[in-house]
């Protein structure tokens, strides 16, 4: 061992000690009779203390040094005369002895500090580097603190944790699929698993009753800011269980990660079917920090003359606490927000609640003090608010409206990321309509069990939309955060399903054919959940991206720019997989 | 909930319980006035009893289940009439009251019991019901409790699994990549990880420190008997240690899986140099359970006439215990065996150490009853015993003498399941010189380091074979289960490695650079190790095969027989890719 103690762990009770600690040079300060170096490692930062007057060799030495030299140095732990209460090893420094300069480096790039001058891509680039900085690192030991926490709760509960194999076979159903060539079965490919769910299901099939996998997926998709290729998914099953009891394992699992994570305690959590989400929040995660909740007020607005209001679907506005005194520009802005193309809005309509009762909007013309009155009664506003409304086709408005109510809701502070709220959202559509290809796709995946009592909708294609799925999603501060699913276990209501999502028995049967072969020789009946583990881990950090909770991310071209990955790979290799490249020189 | 209890809990404390059950149907029984059915789950089985005369209808119901239908059943936990003492549930029985049939289910294709009536191929096509069977469920139970222990362990020890990329670079050293054509990098390509070798060692530079990971691995190479494409690694690396502090703590690991899997309790591992195996045993992973270990006896048998004897390197022998009474057939067996293509030898020649103390040869026209007798001497052999003597180029003698060292312990039972002999071999070759391509690999990978006190000899080519590396093996039972080596941290002594094997400057920059790149920011001392983690659970589950302890294994074409992957891709697929395939139609 190069080292008797970490740079994290020594302190007053270890004075007089004499110790080998290694680590990163941090930080050097040169006072002319004394030369002090920060030493970090992993665990924290030491303090070393070179004399001119008593070992003027080795502190000439010392001085040499540079940022992120690689140290190990022996000396006696004394106390500090100067002491630092912010870390743990503060109150002691060593003076230091013997020196050895395990490896030199070259100057960093960036800063390795909490608040580093890299930017993003730089830290890429050198994630290694950047990984030395203290948030990176904790990001990276929360992610296996959470890890370990999910493992040990779930194998405590007789779940087991199965490997099913990444190398499967390619269906195009979902999303696109990443392909491997195989060199043994040439012309054929295996594909990169986006999730594990045929083969979870195969093991309920083949008994194993309570599965999970903290596992690795991959999607070829075009990546928007916050996805990665490969992503980690906490991948569950289980047999002879009701949603109920779905919902309360991974419940459990949540609440023990919040207690021991974050040291919070929960009750239960609340629910909201799919319909009340969007109905209230207009989302199907809604984020419930905060009020701020869609007020419908079609009744209320209509037949007055105003043309807009008059002729839209819906009507439905949220009442900002206290921001009556919003200016012309502030106003303006929100406007604009709402009317940018990733919102989509036509224009937004506004009732100031003035301190002195009196009401102001920017549809004055069309509706009187008494009107604007009802509208304020309608959406719960005082003295003081600001209503915000839009008018539109029902479904777009409600997302628009989103929107804004989390613009609001961080322009008021109401997002706080130390403060969680988790929420189930239940009761999704099972079909979801697609204009492009004209035809409905299954909402969550194929194998969702639809309500026992929609059933018998299926039989009815004008009635499919309103089909309800015995599948939930858990939602924390708007996040989807997990979802899963009750599964169809019999063959009759799969092969049902398959017609309504436009396969022919052929095509089924080509896809899925093992999974509904296995389902013929004893299927229980059984349910699940995935957890998007990236995910979960920066929310529990507090982070917004999930790219600094994986080691070596991709970034939004797929690429890894420390390594140059992808790269061409040599003709022998293509030759070999007797692949050739389609792409035009 | 779908049940009360499982079947594998209920005991006589239960007795007058009303309970729900849910599982198979294993086997039923129909006696007359009553019929048994054994239900089945993971956890045990359960005996129902349904009576005609208090219940005919329900009788009547259960005598139409057929084998693997899933039931659910309510009934009374009664005590049982005869007793059945091999199973924990074997006092009660459950008078079942309610009977609901959750799944019908086809007969299915192999019996599924402990001992089945299915090949391979078949368990392999419906390999959901072959998990069904105890045996290998048992296999991934002691699979998921073997990670599990594993994780906690090295947790525990200050280690941090951390999750390293699938998509990455393509490195033409080494085995063959699986690789993965980019969409979005038209032209390029990702490769699937041989190991994370370059990433751990990465994690070092970024300082921490203590990293681990269970993850998957994959190899393209044309598969041997039990190799799969897909395998999965306890992959370790550690900073600022030793070789022997790396012993010290996977030693431990090991120990700690011996204990609380199997209850056994080791000292400490014995070691022996590469040379010394080599030397001793003719291989590189001995089977230490037994003796039998080599002799060269070259002083000996040389100069008697025998021209074979005379004219080889290595005359070399093991002496088989109470096996003087071989019959010409047995022996002759022997000979066939090392004649075998797969071992290779010339012949085999023997001695034999008959009950009178008179000594019987196969080349008695060349030695004497004294010559014999000095065999015998230098080979520990007593009365009764059976001398075995190949000869040839020392190296290809001594693998084929091994193969015949582990036929012969086979032979005499001396290669007990249970009894397990764990090793370090230690002080690898650095080099490894192919006859092929005329050049020197690797033996373990570029980046491992020599010797300290051979360093110098990598300035003379001459030399390079005698290199030893801080490179060591884990071994148990003639299975390497492991194995890992010093990292070379010095970019220097890296470059003089890259040039040894050959490649230029640019060619390892190309292949290499962001690993170099990173090691001029400050590498530390690090060192690491790999267990094949397939390969140590099926060693702790006494069996040879790793098959049985993967989920849903490859066949020894690569394909997976029961979802049919690989498979083609659809036109529109390999178009987006820009790819095309060369196969000849």
């Amino acid at each position: 061992m190069y080292r008797t103690n970490t740079c994290g762990e020594l302190t007053l009770k270890n004075v007089g000690e004499r110790v080998t600690l290694c680590g990163w040079l941090q930080r050097s300060r040169d006072l002319g009779g004394m030369t002090f170096i920060d030493l970090r490692d992993r665990y924290g930062i030491t303090q070393l203390a070179f004399n001119m007057e008593t070992n003027s060799e080795l502190c000439e030495q010392a001085r040499k040094l540079g940022r992120e030299y690689v140290l190990q140095i022996t000396g006696r732990v004394i106390e500090r005369a100067s002491k630092n209460t912010k870390i743990p090893t503060g109150e002691i420094e060593i003076e230091v002895e013997e020196l050895n300069v395990l490896n030199e480096a070259k100057t960093p790039p960036f800063t390795i500090e909490d608040q580093s001058d890299g930017g993003d891509d730089l830290r890429m680039k050198y994630r290694y580097l950047d990984i030395r900085r203290a948030p990176v690192r904790r990001n990276l030991e929360l992610r296996h603190r959470m890890a370990m926490l999910v493992r040990n709760y779930l194998s405590d509960r007789d779940f087991l944790e199965i490997e099913t194999p990444m190398l499967i076979k390619s269906t195009p159903e979902g999303a696109r699929d990443f392909v491997v060539p195989s060199r043994m079965n040439p012309g054929e490919f295996y594909a990169l698993p986006q999730s594990p769910q045929q083969y979870k299901q195969l093991l309920m099939v083949a008994g194993m009753d309570r599965y999970f996998q903290i596992v690795r997926c991959f999607r070829d998709e075009d990546l928007r800011a916050d996805r990665q290729p490969e992503f980690t998914q906490i991948d569950c099953e289980m047999s002879f269980v009701e949603q109920e009891d779905v919902l309360e394992m991974f419940e459990g699992l949540a609440k023990h990660l919040f207690k021991e994570v974050k040291g919070l305690e929960f009750g239960k959590f609340p629910r909201m079917s799919w319909h009340d989400a969007m109905r209230r929040y207009g989302s199907d995660k809604p984020d419930i920090r905060f009020g701020m909740e869609f007020v419908e007020i079609n009744d209320i607005v209509k037949g007055k003359g105003f043309g807009l209001f008059d002729n839209a679907p819906l009507v439905v506005g949220i009442c900002a606490k206290g921001c009556a005194e919003y200016t012309r520009k502030q106003i303006d802005a929100l406007t604009d927000f709402v009317k940018r193309p990733q919102v989509g809005a036509g224009g937004l309509v506004w009732v100031k609640y003035n301190a002195d009762g009196s009401l102001k909007s920017s549809v004055d013309k069309f509706y009187s003090q008494e009107d604007l009155q009802h509208i304020a009664e309608a959406m719960g506003a005082d003295k003081g608010d600001l209503m915000l409304i839009l008018c539109g086709e029902a479904m777009k408005t409600r997302v628009q409206l989103c929107a804004l109510r989390l613009e609001m809701g961080n322009q008021l502070g109401l997002r706080n990321p130390d403060q969680y709220a988790p929420l189930w959202v239940v009761d999704f559509p099972l079909l979801e309509w697609d204009e492009e290809t004209q035809r409905y796709y299954a909402m969550h995946h194929p194998f969702t069990a639809p309500k026992p009592e929609d059933e018998a909708l299926l039989d009815d294609p004008s009635k499919w939309g309103d089909i309800r799925a015995n599948a939930y999603d858990i939602v924390m501060n708007g996040v989807e955060v997990g979802g899963g699913s009750i599964r169809i276990h019999d063959r009759t209501l799969q092969n049902k399903m398959f017609h309504t999502l436009g396969f022919s028995d052929e095509q089924a049967y080509q896809q899925f054919g093992f999974l509904m072969d296995a389902f013929s020789y004893g299927a229980p009946p059984h349910a699940g959940l995935a957890f998007g583990f990236d995910r979960l881990c920066s929310l529990f950090g507090g982070a917004d991206s999930i790219r600094d909770f994986i080691a070596f991310p991709k970034n939004n071209s797929g690429r890894d720019v420390m390594s140059g990955s992808p790269s061409p790979i040599s003709d022998a290799q293509l030759e070999e997989l007797q692949i050739a490249t389609t792409v035009k020189q």
